[in-house]
């Protein structure tokens, strides 16, 4: 059984609400959108990510006979229910941002306009893989801002939750800006750069360390990376210098060595000038273990000779934020805006479009939120991507993705490239959408 | 693609350290254990859970020929190692808490004992499917213990970490004592129990509040619950009283309301006395909406007349703590124990027991970890699971572990029952563990 693509995956609700709309013949066209109530704490920003994953879904969209006949023996749903169950195809159009968009709260990312019914039963999965994957593309976003040019690689396949989540954290961090990751699957899914040492176990399994090192550089003579710290970091660093001669005349280079744990600036500098005098300029020093951003950024600020760090499971949980306070919302139904007003839950109605308006130095400046109808200046941030249930273009690649998200935290104004994230961006609220906010709220 | 029963969703260095292992001949027992370093902060104990994921995994664990293709063709692995991996079955032994077990810092829960690259290369989902499901149990195990007899409801598969994380949090939640789940695909998969009312787009589909209630009560007769805070939360519950003698005409009972926005306790009370004084004294009250465990102990604590509770993201999640420091170390290879030694991550060596003792009141009184040989007194608390490859039971239903997480629960000394987690539990390590390491550190 595949989580990953059933229709069951969703909330029971959505099954019961599709059975009354059916059995009340309420099958006209509803629009829905998705936004992020309020930035998680530590955050300036977002950065969409997980659209593929959705569209993907939506035009796999099918109940199996299995799924129909199990839920026909729950006994909890009318014939017509079940019917309509049986033929369900997504028809709809999408609108979104594009992957790797920044973006603040209140403003849509994606809009379903489809047959009221079918808007609603998907709500929970498009939810499941937005929330996901643009909380983890927003959380790597951060390292990357620290990190500058160097390479950073996503290790935090074992403490994800979950197969799907350490499978999708790899492609967010990637469209992020990592430079690739430990996760083999992602390299063969999504064509993402793999790396891989060896971990403490390889040096344990030998009785001694050195042959541990020469044994795992004879395997992989052109990605030799040593892990020292298994015992006593600079005593092993010692031995890779004292191995090196040996593994030279085998046409072997020393790539590296892997700082693990400890403090790791210190680490680094005394590990840097043992490789350092012992011949080996060249072996770069890769930092690892319970790193994130702040860590990140005192390492980088300390001037530490790291070259590369591994980011794991801050990462892949988004541990300072695991989830975003996002909503998936009906903005129409039957030509008929409305909007929710529970306390501290409300929201602005209708099909929408943010304009993004940049300062003369390229900058973001501020955004738009407005009805689709009303005139709008500047960059409009959401595209039509589905029609009638079909992509409207092939699925971008990830490259592609990748490269504007890098445009995009380029022109970030600098308070929000700061880990505090300085001043909130200015999202305005239009006129147009107030009004008709005002004039919804005076029908109820 | 489904990325859960896929071999390679591991680390790129399992594979590089397998094709050392093969290209050197080391293809002896290994023992490797999986445990916990340090509790999260606020947490007393943990739970196990995710041991039938993990048996199912090993026992279906196969290299399918389009993956064997892509590896191939990555040109990094010699012709030994993918032959190797072509045949992979596996072939070791695994003995394990049983899921429900609650356990505690340096108690191994899981031992896979296996030829060296076999039980390496598992490292990674064994570790990922343990973590996750150890997680939720033990966070959910909290909300359990606060809520006492009121049911809790898993709500939390939209912001949970992708498909399995959804599907599997409703499992563990389950496990540790929630009654039930949202999540439609755990209800066909585990068989758990599937709970869901309605969403505020339903009342905002209609035009008016009071016609949607009726809409769902017709849909839903034996399920009529209203959700009353869309719009404002008396108002609603005075129109499920002025809908009650309708309904009652066509056969329908007004089975509850659920509230999910603002003062939960102080709308519980108001809306139970309007459905009281409008004749509605059955009709129970739902409580959800950004629930935690501290928030469900103020509500109880406050005498609320909430009837159940659904919790979603912060257990599912596991906001507070949405990781365990798990690790998964090489204890023996080829019957010489080993340890690592890095800073602030050292093991202790060679396979382990757990043995726990009791007070005469049956409630748990401390823990002694020793080695395998050495004799013990109490439980023993692991127990083997699969010899040579194969389970050495049928999976347990989870009913039956749900009865023993019950039991567990109970038998908590009362310090490690409240949210802040009292005193730390007395985990004793042996002697002949201690001289062992001393040992063990004299050979290297």
């Amino acid at each position: 059984m595949n989580p990953c693509s059933s229709v069951l995956l969703t909330d029971l609700y959505q099954l019961t609400m599709v059975q009354a709309y059916i059995e009340q013949g309420m099958m006209d066209t509803a629009v829905f959108e998705l936004f992020v109530r309020r930035l998680p704490a530590q955050r300036g920003f977002l950065m969409a990510a997980g659209l593929e994953q959705v569209l993907d879904f939506l035009e796999r969209l099918q109940v199996s006979p299995a799924e129909l006949e199990w839920l026909k023996q729950t006994g909890r749903f009318s014939r017509s229910c079940l019917d309509y169950l049986e033929t369900l195809r997504f028809s709809g159009d999408v609108h979104a941002m594009q992957e790797g968009t920044v973006f603040f709260p209140n403003e849509p990312i994606l809009r379903v306009t489809a047959p009221l019914p079918e808007a609603q039963l998907l709500e929970t999965r498009i939810m499941n893989l937005l929330n996901f994957q643009t909380l983890i593309a927003s959380k790597a976003a951060r390292s990357v801002l620290v990190a500058g040019e160097k390479p950073l690689i996503d290790f935090g396949l074992r403490r994800a939750h979950g197969a799907e989540a350490g499978l999708l954290a790899a492609r967010a961090s990637y469209l992020a800006g990592f430079a690739g990751t430990s996760t083999v699957l992602a390299g063969m899914e999504y064509d993402i750069p793999i790396y891989g040492t060896m971990a403490h176990s390889f040096v344990q399994a030998h009785k001694d360390e050195k042959t541990a090192f020469e044994h795992f550089a004879l395997a992989q003579p052109k990605n030799a990376v040593l892990l020292i710290d298994t015992y006593d970091t600079e005593a092993a660093a010692h031995k890779v210098v004292a191995l090196a001669p040996g593994l030279k005349q085998e046409g072997i280079m020393v790539k590296g060595v892997r700082l693990d744990s400890g403090d790791l600036a210190d680490h680094a500098r005394k590990v840097r000038r043992i490789l350092d005098e012992g011949g080996l300029p060249q072996a770069q020093i890769l930092a690892s273990g319970n790193l994130d951003e702040y860590q990140l950024q005192r390492l980088m600020a300390s001037g530490a000779p790291i070259d590369s760090f591994a980011v794991g499971t801050a990462m892949t949980t988004s541990a300072d934020a695991p989830s975003l306070d996002c909503a998936y919302k009906l903005q129409e139904y039957a030509g008929r805006p409305c909007r929710k007003r529970s306390e501290g839950k409300a929201t602005w109605p209708g099909p929408k479009q943010v304009y993004r308006q940049y300062h003369r130095n390229g900058r973001c400046d501020y955004d738009v939120v407005t009805t689709v109808q009303a005139p709008g200046a500047g960059d409009p941030l959401l595209h039509p991507v589905m029609t009638g249930g079909r992509r409207l273009a092939p699925a971008q690649r990830l490259t592609e993705l990748r490269q504007r998200a890098a445009t995009q935290l380029a022109i970030l104004p600098d308070s929000l490239r700061s880990l505090e994230g300085g001043h909130p961006y200015d999202v305005r609220i239009s006129q147009p959408l107030q009004d008709l906010a005002q004039a919804v709220d005076e029908c109820v």
